[in-house]
């Protein structure tokens, strides 16, 4: 009697783990369709998935058969004047000497700045190349004290929490040289604040949703051109990461649900007793490999 | 007797139940540390969770208490030579206008660039900042005909497969206009490939493990910077993003596991009858927000 019983223990247990585990094993599955579990499988992206992990898109979008772009897109020959190849070795060379003085400011002066330079700056950041041609970018220029102000607040209080409880020993540790913390002064002294958003999706004229493939990348590509349209216009810059604060800035701003805060960058004049962290940047032969 | 049994029989199988789903839960945790599974919880972000969104290096990090940049790294001031504001709005003008002209190129003369030009642009690129100063690229440079044919196979057979099978209708439906396919002729006719990795970590000097904080935006902003610097030297380029060919050119070009491909830009002289699609930009004002 003893060992039927412990028998038929074994059986109901084993048909209940069975049970339950393939439940678990169903959910799981439409979790990690969800989510970006497709990071792992290089092997095998579909765009609505490309569109996921860079925004989070997770509609089935089967039924857009509109093209984003117009049909009858004409094809015409590129304007291009051709460089002598001296003028060309030169120009690289003093692009690259103009650039490498281009260093991140942590103090800004208040002294105010044309709108007009920002205008131009955010026009060239604006020719960017994006996937499909989405440009899947939002600029949001804060010259207003009070807002500035508001930012600020949310931006410290998280920062706070980032340093002391999120970040951890490693990030804090690797951040330690560079001197930074979650006192923000920049956000109240620069004369203005571009917020950097991407736009996940839009729509298209028939309403239909239109997907930005990989605007995440595209995004902080167009970053690079408006960090070398600021330092052209001989201002400075400082490229922040405002971490957890997307969510509080985005809804400040008004900005819809379909963008998402990439950057945050301070632009102005540096404060006259400007410091900047000692570093040097890796010699050619470190990022470079000729094949 | 029966009752007494089905009491048994649903205890053992409550108790079989709760250990299963404690398992599961705990196996499940580890399995969402290792994956991008953050993504959703944009408020509560560790460092190594980005590092994870970033790179996907999930193994812990607490040991590493190594600052990546020295302890007393030095703090200097800041070498700025102010402009006057009229010359200010005129180069921001300036700028605008020549990085207006640039445009994407698909077809390539096969005309030789001098590779310091080549270099000069990729040095201009490794001004790029990047998160904690980490400098997380690799440009891997083709100039060998033998490996851009190898290139281009690996990524031709991979696109023909995306195209018709991975990409779907809405994607290859807005790639129509823009007359895109999978045989991709510049990449045996340009001068150079240009093949960027980002780097998810390094190793420090005491052979710790170096995290790189958001390396895939830094590599992409510096990917800004070397577009403009293609450009600023009179030269064209091609933004493409070789989907699902990583692994097979990582491999190829013998780069290590802590890389991943990012982008893929021939560089060079377009071809003499080169068209481009008749594409607008955004106006300033849909991309721009004044507070």
């Amino acid at each position: 009697m003893f060992f039927e019983l412990y028998w038929q223990y074994f059986v109901t247990g084993l048909i209940l783990y069975g049970v339950t585990r393939m439940i678990y094993i169903y959910m799981d599955r439409k979790q990690k369709n969800q989510l970006g579990e497709q990071k792992k499988n290089e092997d095998f992206k579909t765009p609505d998935q490309l569109a996921e992990i860079d925004g989070e898109v997770s509609e089935d979008s089967e039924n857009d058969f509109t093209p984003a772009l117009p049909h009858d897109l004409k094809h015409i020959p590129l304007c291009y004047t051709k460089l002598p190849t001296d003028e060309m070795i030169r120009r690289s060379e003093e692009y690259y000497k103009l650039m490498n003085q281009r260093r991140t400011v942590r103090t800004f002066s208040s002294e105010p700045v044309p709108i007009e330079v920002i205008k131009n700056i955010i026009k060239t950041a604006g020719t960017a190349p994006s996937g499909a041609h989405t440009e899947p970018w939002t600029y949001v220029v804060i010259k207003c004290m009070e807002m500035k102000k508001k930012i600020r607040n949310i931006i410290e209080e998280e920062e706070e929490i980032n340093y002391k409880k999120r970040m951890g020993k490693v990030w804090t540790t690797d951040l330690r040289p560079l001197r930074t913390n979650w006192v923000k002064e920049y956000l109240t002294e620069a004369p203005y604040l571009i917020l950097v958003f991407k736009q996940m999706y839009s729509y298209k004229e028939n309403s239909e949703k239109k997907l930005h493939y990989y605007n995440e990348q595209s995004v902080s590509l167009a970053v690079g051109i408006l960090l070398s349209a600021i330092h052209y216009a001989g201002l400075v810059s400082l490229t922040s990461t405002p971490l957890n604060c997307g969510p509080a800035l985005r809804s400040l701003l008004g900005r819809p649900s379909s963008e998402k805060l990439t950057l945050l960058l301070p632009v102005g004049y540096p404060a006259p007793d400007c410091l900047i962290p000692d570093l040097q940047r890796k010699p050619l032969e470190e990022i470079m490999v000729e094949i």
